[in-house]
């Protein structure tokens, strides 16, 4: 498994070194302490009158550590399913994560306004550089096992700066509400990734066919990332709404979603699944696309009924996908999505698109009192209609712009200087990773020709 | 593997889409946002003068969210011990825990008193449904491995409505303190269990012995479970107290007992077990007890001392049970309990409802001060001793109907319509879940015939 | 893998059940609630008119947990990756620190002040005692695999002792800030640790080489403790800062450090690992570096910048200690240090007390405003380039405290009563748990005798 091609010693330190020296360097210049992390400023607060309590930190601390965990664990873990990419999986997600919230808050200061030339950064900017985070991941899911993780950086370069633009278009341009990212995150990132793995299309991928799949404990390292990110997806959706009831509604509005889109999936999963069997598959993904459906939705009053409705479809829809479309997408479209990201963020994204400009247009004031202008920050006399209209463009813009950057981004890519794998040895750690060959997991011997046995082989797990 | 009377295609989706479906139609026509967590009340609550910070979200999201996964992850890791059924484990857990929480939202709003006609919703609902969850994961415990899914959501659905009317005779008609359930979860849960287990007693289980037990590496799955559970108890017994010191005093007292409960399992299980070795299953289990036993006092002034003598007390009592009651338990009551729970829920909580009557009796005014009446509710004229029996008959009213309960639910799941697994295959993944055969863990082929060695097989692990 | 020798059966329950019962005896005496965990206290300062949202378990709890997640969680399991060795390190590290905890706040309590004979406790306690505990966590790293239950509880008693006079001189009595314990824990817990592997030097232990070492699934398990310590350490270094601005910049800066620190691991491990592929130790352990170099500035107006130079730094000391100190450490000073603590803790404690000394040195009014008292704690005109000195001096005391109770411990833990391992079955879980051979992990059946294969063998995984 060595092979000058793929060697990285010098093509992945040049990456990493380079990109956090300019990362470093701008930091540097432009990143400043905000109003409640700077020792003086929060100091003049306190001495108008301003209590400890009032610091953000406080209202969404909690919220922004569940966020990470979904990025570092759920992301990271999720993929593990593969036999032989675990890794990869966790480390290449842990590697590209760490890069993208630095690059990301770099790109979301610059774009969302600065302040006297200055980034201002706070446990706000940390959440969003979260969340623009788990787009690129997202992408990842799509290309997993296919790519080095120089090209992974510069994935993330520029899926960063993209996603950057396109949340300033939707969410201050054409002020949208998004807070969960049904569109910007999931939507983004999913569209995004599917172009960049057309255009990175492998003919010969069958090679590497008998690693493309899982075995008995990738499949349960693989649940802890599911688990994970089922869990706190109430915290996901709710980080960046507004303090008080939204944040609260927010949360629970996802919880039911998730519960309801868990039964959907568990039961299409058996009535799709080879024999009547559940599909590890399906329950791993499906069962989490009621949390990006309800991501534009869930802090407006989509009520407990409509959050189920709405993960009941997510679910049906998740699945269906895995089972029928998927092939299609692969046959037809040439598009290998390893983690199948359309299913899960791709499909559920463009519903909770939808669900949301239709909630949006159906927002009165009798429902949400003064609420309503808190919520969607618009004059009262403004059409409620209109936040509909205008949450429909965004979807559209973010399509555009996802589908757009990911066919640039995608010739980039296909530049033969990253180390990207040969067909052959697709979906395999020993590529990128000191694995010694007694540990590397399902290793295949074959037996019978020296033990005259037929068709007898040891597998090591 | 594959038999049609364990065939899942029509019974698991029927189940689970009926089911989801009466429970969208009830939350339609029943559920509401509460005043924290509906936009026009919440605002009306601001220009009263309430802070965004009085939202009960900011007292109790992150205690729901530790409870959380406590259900999923904590739960669902715990069981992973068995070797072949870690899909199940998990998965099933999944299932259950997503169906329950929506049921309870249902009955415990149904028995806890509606307002209007209608059920509130909100954080502490979401608790307080998680709590009912556990419930039925504890009983999931005792049957695992010997039932299928459908039989899991009818055990859910009879096992969480019983649930919700004993906590409401215990905490509501007979005033009883039980923040962290030592009676009303615990208790409840592993009695209905172990009832249920016994009707559903198979005397041919022996046929499926080699697979009721664990191997290396599901052994260290189950301790992600185990840590959790144990991390986040202080959490679950202070999720639902009183803010302030209560919350505070919950989580501290339970943080003591568990490390107390640990030191006690660690000695007693090297004393007990074979040749002085440490036990897994007693590490796994008997050092939850003590969070189990200070269920119900945990939020009284039991001191930290008093904390550490229950804990200890429980962490001994689990491992005494595990190796002399479990089999004397299964050979002569016939109640063969998977998981042990009557070691880990079963004795620890009514050890802890005794606990808690005992520490109800003696609170004073001189120790509580004003925290008497908030904590207890009462009067200040009512005598403790009061409180102390009220306590007590709790305790055998939680028997009487978690046993009544198991009974009748027991000989409901004998019905010969659900797909259970036959005594061969028990404990095996495989007969729900598609498991890639090379994939399956701990496959024996017994090679001697074929090579002419002796007495050698090959483990798949 | 019988021995009387080593045999527990006595040894573990005296030690765990003798220490258990003195904590409960001394908890008895000397622990009493403080105001924030006490019924009556708490409700005399709601009536003069505290809010419950003053109770410092809101500012602090979600902190608690995150700490408490990286003890048993993170510490427990970045140790498994030993082939063999993952009951034990799971198991061993839940056992000393549900023990320490308790020792720790018996300890800490006495030498911190007592408050009318007694000890008060409440959340910031229950943080301090965690804190202790992962101290000798860390010293726990360097001994791995080599030592006994009870050698490591013995250890626990006499560290934690010394670590709570250590913590003392450093912060009261030298007035040093330390708030994530660049010195205190991480400088403090490696050179302690060091020492006693130096003094439990074993020449032969060769002989267990081929148990030192991972195999597949072990790494991938490891990576759950190593990606927990790094989501959750920007909580540890702020859970114990002033509330409001500190918290929140504490936690911001070591979110940076990571970040860049990660990113230096990934660039320079695949420099210098072999064939230019990324070694798991380097990513297991390297990229937490960052969260140790900011324990002590992390708090302080170091800037996103700074905090990213610092784990920039930190990253790149680590990673070239794993591969070109390590060795010498081994082969030279015959320091078999089984983690590579002084890699991850040593060095980067020691970068982070000089960074701390000099960011303390440059601090200004001018640029902390009234925050400056606040976070020094010192008279306005008190030179900052004292506090400087301050801080210099408290490394040094820390290195001294730390070497002579390593030295002390290790002759102590040398005696031949605690069950230690033999030479020969080091790093091998049989030795204390019981695991049944079936399930033991990479077992090597040499098969060439028998069937005439050349080198093949069966690994069992």
């Amino acid at each position: 498994m060595t092979n000058s091609a793929t060697n990285l010693r010098l093509k992945l330190p040049m990456a990493c070194i380079i990109l956090e020296v300019i990362i470093i360097i701008l930091f540097g210049i432009l990143v400043q302490y905000d109003d409640e992390t700077d020792a003086k400023l929060w100091h003049k607060e306190i001495a108008n009158g301003s209590s400890n309590y009032d610091n953000d930190f406080y209202y969404r601390y909690p919220s922004f550590q569940d966020v990470h965990v979904m990025i570092f664990i759920g992301f990271g873990f999720l993929m593990t399913f593969l036999q032989r990419y675990g890794f990869s999986s966790v480390g290449f997600n842990f590697l590209i994560a760490a890069f993208a919230l630095q690059w990301a808050t770099l790109m979301q200061g610059f774009v969302h306004g600065m302040h006297g030339g200055k980034i201002h950064v706070g446990i706000e900017s940390m959440i969003n550089a979260d969340f623009c985070t788990g787009s690129v991941l997202i992408s990842f899911g799509a290309v997993l096992g296919k790519t080095s993780p120089v090209q992974l950086l510069v994935m993330s370069v520029i899926e960063v700066t993209l996603f950057a633009v396109n949340e300033f278009i939707v969410l201050s341009v054409l002020g949208a509400k998004d807070a969960g990212g049904s569109m910007t995150i999931h939507t983004f990132g999913a569209y995004f990734g599917l172009m960049v793995a057309r255009v990175l299309y492998r003919p010969n991928l069958d090679k590497s066919k008998h690693k493309n799949c899982s075995v008995y404990h990738s499949d349960l390292f693989a649940m802890i990332g599911t688990i994970y990110l089922w869990m706190f997806w109430p915290s996901f959706n709710s980080a960046v709404t507004a303090h008080g009831d939204d944040q609260h509604r927010t949360a629970m509005n996802t919880y039911y979603s998730l519960a309801a889109c868990t039964l959907a999936t568990y039961g299409l999963s058996a009535v799709v699944a080879h024999d009547g069997k559940l599909d590890m598959v399906h329950i791993q993904n499906a069962a989490l696309a009621g949390g990006v459906a309800v991501g534009t939705a869930g802090e407006m009053m989509l009520t407990p009924f409509g959050s189920m409705i709405v993960g009941f479809l997510a679910g049906t829809v998740s699945v269906l996908g895995f089972k029928f479309l998927s092939p299609i997408l692969e046959e037809k479209l040439k598009i290998q999505d390893t983690c199948g990201v359309h299913n899960l963020h791709g499909m559920p994204g463009v519903l909770g698109a939808i669900v949301g400009a239709v909630t949006a247009a159906l927002a009165t004031k009798d429902v949400y009192g003064d609420g309503l202008v808190c919520l969607f920050l618009t004059s009262l006399e403004m059409e409620a209609s209109f936040q509909g209209v205008r949450q429909a463009i965004s979807l559209v813009v973010t399509l555009g712009i996802a589908l757009l950057g990911g066919l640039i981004t995608g010739f980039i890519l296909k530049l033969p200087i990253y180390g990207a794998p040969p067909d052959t040895i697709c979906f395999e750690d020993g590529i990128y990773w000191e694995v010694s060959l007694a540990t590397t997991p399902s290793h295949f011997v074959w037996m019978n020709e020296h033990t005259g046995l037929t068709d007898l082989y040891i597998v090591f797990v």
